[in-house]
């Protein structure tokens, strides 16, 4: 199957709102603030701090089945953090999750990026999400206690990419 | 002698300008964020996610000796973020620092909030900044390692405010 990844078009829209709500892993807040991000990319490009790729299946008519949205972290020194990445859950299991990390690796190298940080809900990452990070060769650098509420820690992933 | 905190006013400009600049402890870029920061706050209220309060010293005609740029973390519970904080490197040495930093834990606790957080670089915080936040009862909760650059190391100082 073919599969290519590419930047953000405006008609992306539609397609990111359906991934994003039918992941069912978002609150309605977070639903929100994922697509006021991609409306921020979408409207200013990249000097919103918001680099956004897509990635699509299939040839002829191909259909997007997920996405990632990352920039650089202001005041540092080659550093991005990864926002979101999120991939449609009827096309779990594909690799594609993989495919869109390794395209934001690759470009925050191009770009000159040295490391890439992963933030995450201690919550969400029971089971899958931090066993794909660890495949993924991220390390947990750090964790802030009950940041998102109590019991529910900020765990800071990072890879070294030079 | 009389003291003074209140929000910020657009006529508050130069003189932060001034405090950012003489404190001699930020890099052009940095001091390029810190008042861009200003700007939204004073464009934008506080939908920037912005609170700015100045501390002014005497009567009669006070005079801005510093102020703090602090907000609520998007998607935490309580959550809030200490931006910046800056004082008159002439005013030094007069508690303007623990009041401001006071004031803020207040005005947190007043809005909701339960955590105070505050991101500094390791190199900053040698000695005194380090020992203010001790002292003020911070926490060091994590460490994000060769963050802002190689050897320099984001710190996050945490305080419960409940």
């Amino acid at each position: 199957m073919h599969v290519h990844i590419r930047p953000l078009q405006p008609a992306d829209r539609a397609r990111i709102n359906d991934i994003v709500i039918s992941s069912g892993k978002f609150t309605e807040v977070e639903t929100g603030v994922a697509l006021e991000l991609i409306e921020e990319a979408l409207e200013k490009g990249e000097p919103s701090g918001y680099i956004v790729a897509v990635l699509e299946e299939g040839e002829g008519q191909p259909v997007v089945r997920g996405y990632v949205c990352y920039g650089p972290v202001p005041l540092t020194d080659g550093v991005y953090d990864l926002y979101w990445i999120v991939v449609d859950p009827s096309s779990q299991g594909k690799g594609f999750g993989r495919r869109l990390l390794e395209h934001v690796e690759r470009d925050v190298v191009a770009r000159g990026g040295r490391m890439l940080l992963i933030e995450t809900s201690s919550q969400q990452t029971y089971g899958a999400t931090i066993r794909f990070y660890e495949r993924s060769d991220y390390d947990l650098t750090a964790r802030v206690r009950d940041f998102y509420r109590m019991g529910d820690d900020k765990l800071i992933f990072s890879k070294n990419l030079k």
